[in-house]
């Protein structure tokens, strides 16, 4: 059993089906269609040789269908991690060179580890601490930076920068070496990428296309505007006219890579190889609980670590980068009827054929069509509406997202995404150190107690009842005590003053030093102080203390049971 | 009113009495006696010249009496604060160089820029965030390395070091060097300075001196020493057999200073300063605090840090470094009868006079002697028993005070608070991503629902009730998502899910997008999903959602309410 959770392959396989395996195959052709352009776009996106995307799709993904527990989830560079994968290592190294190559490996093999530890030490956690918001805003400001950092491809001109102002700015500077031949192809590219994912299933679904044949013509269109622009290119020796091309891929299986890791180089990129371990882990585990759902099969979160850090130490020794199981990729793998793994292993094996025998056939292949698809393709995950729906909702909410997206654009992706989780962290905190408190009464006829401000309720001048709206620990735990002297000093008829802990979760050692000096002061006063509704778990913490030998007054089960004790009306239930 | 809340010299001010002058200036005279040599001793535990102790004692204690709202708060240098400044100075200049007097300078103006604006951008309650246990063990960890780091004049040799390891390596290292009579003045004086303090009062009791001469004489214990070891060092010429001496102090008021900040000072130093800031006005809050609740005082945090930040800046502008209101000496104060911040304005001139008139006669004034009454001092600070007590009552609160110990110990004090901090934040966000959930069931007889494993309770298969003990956020949206699937996909006869709401304070976005998912897949399955004892801000946030219209259950008042209206039980109360 121990051995089947780490291998969830033993699962699958020993009930592998011909009609799987048939059902696995047609998915493995139709992604590995979409995967040949897309896997070269993302190296340029990444800064790396066409090649690198390829190798980065071959052995991570035989690896995840050997210790991930997703059925669909197809795994492999996804621009967001192969544009945060360009910003690091562009920090190390030049583009273009030996050692940027290298420290691509380094950050995949570093990630990889990272995973690696994180589900063995079962960390898997960590990833909520990146709220629905923030994800939201990151990948939107994410797909804006991606689109305009191929623009410059789309121009047929060299231009840079990490953050929105310095790619525009890039780009302005460089306006006038704009190849108007390179611009006619990229433009074409995109509106033809745009129609086919708009225009096209429409026009098929009329013409009554059978719909596997339009799946696939639809899944196919990058492939279509590869093969007729690099046959232009080709054809019209466009690359004379300074068309940019990708030139000569060497045509072989991965190779056999072990990145040389210097301590400098470990040190630089240590930071970066975290944001992207837990971007990828979150974006993966999305995506592989979103399709797990529509077939109530189980997502194991710490296993998927494992089998994500398997996949990324794989794309280090074949000459690959950071990787990740990806949205686009996967729902196609899904809609397309993969029902296990071997999908991917099947997917895997086509691309390996396509590096051994295809490469020579994209020596022309335009680097603009390349980032025409990039570009198509992250602008559908461009949504602002977030940005609204938190605004309606909650305004700490709205700070998350609009912090996520201001740094993302202004300062880049790792500054951004630590601006956006570091924010939601702290406001959280800043709520909870200034609870909601709330002086509640019983309300008639029942045993509730609600707030004397929103509901008509029943009250006794001698008895203080207050709800304490949070767990009471240290970032609050003076304001309790501030709260309670300005409510007894007054000069008021009080006699007792109960605090309902219906929604205190825990009491911290501050938070009980407070309640001890509380207890302190009420008792100088002549005043009784009790506690209603504590608790099992707080409970049991509280009798580890003195706190309650001390205690002047009494802990009731009940808050009705505190009134019915302290209070001298009698109930009127039992005055019926 | 606007003016006063600024100005609390307004309010006292204009009642002041002479029985209150004569109260005053009692307290003055005692708190001046003590002050002069814990100042010079401060200022050398700083690593600055003598005179600068004094200097930070003169117009911030009467800058404070303007600004603060503290009736008892004695401002000046403190030995944490002194210790800081020297970690922090230590790093950007070499002792005894001008620019290492200069950078104190800045520091204090840094720290008092700091805590005005805290002030007046109301922001005091960031304070809170450093807990009770981290607090006491910072203050025990500061103690020893304090103590550790005056061994040297002790012993008469050079050493240095911010660690505990380093400060003793260091005096090892040095210890060939040590100077006898040095060390015989040194033990001498901390013995005195020991039996002063234990063994002085109880004899004085038994001589039936009274009470307030038996107080002036303690707390003259540290002036005995220092006169007694000057008149020693002088009358034997000990100086030239190797004892260090104070030397020559300027024998003036204090100057006026403008600290010459340059960009890259101000850059080094801003961190320390905001842990300094931060450090210095929890110290001198919990003093205040403390001391007003005795006499029923309020004490006003926001109005503290800009009375602590005016104290600062003056210290700046006048040759003194960073200090904040001290324990001990604000508890002589207090105990010697001071009635308002006048007193500190006489212990103000008292040690202005003694700056003119008596720095002459402390040339010879062994530095051993001062290193004797800081180390007494200090000691008195060290308590180890904070985690006896944090073990006992919580093993978060625990690692809280052991890390910041060990890393003050280890890493110095920065680094020290710094972790405290950290991990207490770390270790409550993760208490509060895997909350307690308790399902339910009602107390016979009454309409309370507790834990159905603590309680005798009654419940009902086709009822499912939980509670969830934690408002739902970001970092546990997920897991109450997963344990709703866990429990209604075991082919239970489960037909209602009611969540209990009394403990959830907050839903955010995040978790709202799970709520909506978690109602998405029970319909599916063909169950109720209901919410009860919902509160009014969590119930207002959720009206502005569209939440609440694809509910497919209901929102009831109480959990009594949705088990009556949701099983087909009669109530026991209407049956009968």
């Amino acid at each position: 059993m121990q051995l089947r959770s780490y291998f969830p392959i033993l699962n699958w396989g020993r009930t592998y089906s011909r009609q799987a395996l048939a059902n696995d195959l047609f998915a493995a052709v139709i992604v590995t269609i979409m995967l040949i352009p897309q896997s070269l776009a993302y190296a340029l996106l990444a800064g790396l040789p066409a090649e690198a995307g390829i190798y980065a799709s071959i052995v991570p993904i035989m690896l995840y269908a050997v210790f991930g527990t997703s059925r669909a989830l197809a795994v492999g560079p996804v621009a967001v991690i192969s544009l945060m994968t360009a910003a690091a290592v562009g920090q190390v190294a030049q583009q273009g060179t030996a050692g940027y190559a290298t420290a691509a490996l380094v950050l995949a093999g570093l990630s990889g580890a990272i995973l690696l530890a994180m589900g063995l030490f079962r960390l898997g956690f960590l990833a909520n601490f990146l709220s629905h918001p923030v994800i939201a805003g990151f990948i939107t400001a994410s797909g804006i930076l991606i689109a305009a950092s191929q623009l410059k491809h789309v121009l047929g001109i060299s231009a840079g920068g990490d953050t929105l102002p310095n790619i525009v700015g890039s780009i302005f500077a460089h306006l006038d070496q704009t190849n108007f031949i390179t611009l006619g192809i990229g433009l074409a590219a995109i509106a033809f990428l745009f129609w086919v994912r708009k225009g096209l299933k429409p026009l098929l679904h009329r013409l009554g296309t059978p719909k596997m044949l339009a799946e696939l013509l639809t899944k196919a269109g990058p492939v279509a505007a590869v093969v007729v622009t690099t046959v232009l290119v080709d054809a019209a020796a466009l690359d004379n006219a300074g068309v940019q091309i990708v030139g000569a891929v060497p045509q072989s299986l991965p190779p056999f890579t072990l990145p040389a890791a210097t301590f400098d180089f470990v040190e630089a990129l240590i930071g970066p190889a975290i944001l992207i371990s837990i971007i990828g882990f979150v974006e993966s585990i999305s995506v592989a609980q979103t399709l797990a759902a529509k077939k109530r099969q189980r997502i194991d979160p710490n296993q998927e670590l494992i089998g994500l850090g398997a996949a990324n130490i794989g794309a280090a020794l074949t000459g690959g980068y950071p990787v990740t199981g990806g949205f686009a990729r996967s729902v196609v793998n899904f809609d397309a009827g993969a029902e296990t793994p071997a999908a991917g292993a099947f997917t895997a094996m086509g691309l390996a054929i396509a590096a051994v025998a295809l490469t020579p056939l994209i020596y022309f292949l335009p680097k603009a069509t390349l980032a025409a698809t990039i570009v198509v393709a992250v602008l559908s995950l461009v949504d602002f509406s977030i940005l609204r729906k938190a605004w309606a909702y909650s305004k700490a909410d709205f700070a998350a997202v609009a912090a996520t997206v201001v740094v993302t654009l202004g300062c880049g992706v790792e500054t951004g995404v630590t601006a956006g989780v570091a924010l939601s962290i702290a406001l959280h905190l800043y709520k909870t150190s200034r609870p909601h408190v709330a002086e509640v009464g019983r309300v008639p006829g029942t045993e509730h107690f609600r707030n004397i401000l929103r509901h008509k309720v029943e009250t006794h001048p001698s008895l203080l009842s207050l709800r304490i709206d949070e767990s009471l620990y240290f970032a609050n735990a003076r304001f309790l005590e501030d709260l309670i002297q300005d409510r007894v000093t007054q000069g008021s008829p009080i006699r007792h003053v109960v605090l309902m802990c219906s929604a205190v979760n825990e009491i911290d050692f501050s938070a009980l030093e407070s309640l001890e000096a509380i207890n302190h002061r009420l008792t100088e006063f002549g005043i009784g102080f009790h506690l209603s509704e504590v608790k099992g778990p707080v409970m049991d913490r509280l009798q580890k203390s003195h706190f309650l030998d001390g205690l002047n007054g009494r802990v009731f089960l009940s808050q009705f049971d505190a009134m019915m004790n302290l209070t001298p009306i009698p109930e009127p239930a039992e005055a019926a």
